[in-house]
């Protein structure tokens, strides 16, 4: 067996010791003469994987007892449509940021559930320029590009945009977007270091880029909002439904959170999100200087103070490189390097299983390109 | 390692071979150096696996190309929103059968959607007796229990109730109820055996008994209903989004799906449905056969011709020997034997994984406890 440097987007790279456990595991879970798969999810042995794993978030991020930490489907864009569902009422508005392609689904996705509601949503600063094919998102948002409505139920943002690698807080706080509670989509950079999640109403996350493999999403949602949800939906749309019933009110993707079990116990094998951190800063800091020093050949479009530590972007001086540096690449060893297909040039996703001999990998790689085709 | 037999209701028993190919490719699918969890959705590894798992489910359940294939999240209760969600409008009507908990449930999350939309839901027959606590299921509904209301958008029933152990059509066709489109919860008798999908607008089921592990939801919806779903949705909830993306417009459950199409390989090499169904019906038939062999014993509160396939009902003369059953038969290695906690008693869920040496094991366990009890 030989594993490749992997750097796709998401489904991404998992940690090698979180699989191999499920490997080792996968037919008998501690002799119980059963995969985990095939264990109940009300059954005390599936319990207590799923208890751990909200217990080990828990401590990660140090959550508070004002929050609760539920593992729900359908992932990210399940999210962008059941938070209006849950949280707008008629006359009432929500705030969005907009700072790359998944925030301005987030707010598409809300658009139809105001309408049947009578409510209103609204762009409250965008720093996106351009239009149609040309618009291109390069910094997050400062406060000064955000005019929010402080009697808004939410205000929305996206902390990390995969698509247009931008990042909120790379160095420091969040900025304060007035009064209302804070909803963030942390898909592709929650569990990248420690944040204070006392600044948000809620924090959704798709597993599948730092917390485990897709079909499981992370929410962490403060009681209060949970409580002023509406009451008028199915259940199994109602926050509080999974709130009440400890995320099994239905089965949840059993296997799924056993994996993300086994990566948030390899997380704090790194030291915790403290470890983390600091490795995902060398790696980030190791690629952009790398771009950064072939200022003719690699270029970097995204400001300095935005330059997601997550999804690393940049261009090469033609289509033609950009397709070669793929393709080669990919020879090399090195998966996953191809940008998205709606802005095309090179994307390095460096979430927290990508380790540094991955970069090492890339940045000779990188270097050798540049030398050979620059 | 030693495998216990496993009677879970959902998740339940997995084939063997399906985990053992899972294992043994865990940390590198196929020589991509990569688990299949890490590999791209978007990726040519990812989508031949997922495009297999379609092409085998048409193949062995000969699904026309009137009807499209979906893989979804969210289980059986998503789909118990999203039905109504898509299908009904300001005006119409839909019409529900009412055999058990699930079917029960799937009327009861409809109905928010009935009134967020003018629209309406109606029970339109039921089998049920008594209320509350009392409340009792033994039947499938017949033509003679259901005034169905031919301009109901779609009329839907559940298949086999898990809870109640009660089953449609297991010996013969589903009954006629009048013109509309029938809308059919297969969660737990999905792939027992071949049906006939023309009879169903639309036919759904959460994976976790016979088809793979939870976290996948397989739909399969006839064309005419996926154009007539609502627009004023947002995308993630119109079955119309999911068609044209081939299940891909969201990141799925991969991992999932792959087990769906390592189970679904099983199938086949078992003779496809019908060398399934075989064993399932002398599963079944063994069981009923040592239940109704003990009269003043075991009991199974199911009339004969409604007896589920899948999940095996009975009560013994008191709860106190109810629970020496389920305690002893655990020492025994028969696991997952207590009936559902609404309604007690005894069940064993015998989907397509659990093989005939556990229904051996079963019933030589069933026979002696009688003795020693009796």
């Amino acid at each position: 067996m030989s594993r490749v440097f992997n750097f796709n987007p998401g489904p991404a790279a998992l940690p090698l010791p979180a699989l191999e456990r499920a490997r080792e595991e996968l037919l008998d879970y501690r002799g119980s003469g059963m995969s985990i798969m095939e264990h109940s999810h009300r059954g005390k042995d599936y319990e207590a994987v799923h208890n751990e794993a909200i217990s080990l978030l828990r401590e990660q991020l140090s959550i508070s007892d004002d929050y609760h930490v539920l593992f729900l489907q359908g992932g990210a864009s399940m999210q962008f449509a059941m938070v209006p569902m849950n949280l707008l009422t008629a006359g009432k508005s929500a705030d969005y940021v907009l700072t790359g392609a998944w925030s301005e689904k987030a707010l598409s996705e809300a658009k139809p559930m105001a309408a049947l509601y009578s409510a209103a949503v609204r762009a409250a600063g965008t720093t996106g320029t351009g239009e149609g094919k040309e618009k291109s998102y390069v910094r997050a948002a400062t406060e000064a590009d955000v005019k929010a409505d402080d009697a808004a139920v939410y205000l929305h943002l996206c902390s990390n945009e995969t698509v247009h690698g931008v990042q909120f807080a790379v160095n420091g706080e969040f900025p304060h977007f007035g009064k209302a509670p804070v909803v963030a989509d942390m898909s592709s950079d929650f569990l990248w270091r420690k944040i204070d999640v006392s600044r948000f109403g809620m924090i959704y996350a798709g597993a599948q880029k730092n917390v485990g493999p897709s079909g499981v999403t992370v929410v962490v949602v403060r009681k209060d909002l949970v409580d002023a949800g509406r009451k008028d939906l199915p259940k199994i749309f109602q926050y509080r439904t999974h709130v009440e019933n400890n995320s099994l009110y239905n089965t949840p993707s059993t296997f799924g959170i056993y994996i993300v079990r086994n990566v948030l116990l390899w997380v704090k094998d790194q030291g915790g999100l403290a470890g983390i951190e600091k490795i995902n800063r060398e790696k980030a800091w190791l690629l952009y200087k790398t771009i950064d020093s072939h200022p003719g050949f690699y270029r970097c479009p995204v400001d300095a103070g935005s330059r997601s530590v997550m999804n690393v972007v940049f261009r090469l001086p033609s289509e033609a490189l950009e397709e070669k540096f793929v393709s080669e690449s990919k020879k090399a060893g090195l998966v996953g390097l191809k940008g998205h297909r709606s802005v095309g040039g090179i994307r390095a996703s460096i979430y927290n299983a990508t380790g540094l001999d991955a970069i090492h990998a890339l940045t000779h790689f990188m270097n050798e390109f540049a030398k050979a085709n620059g």
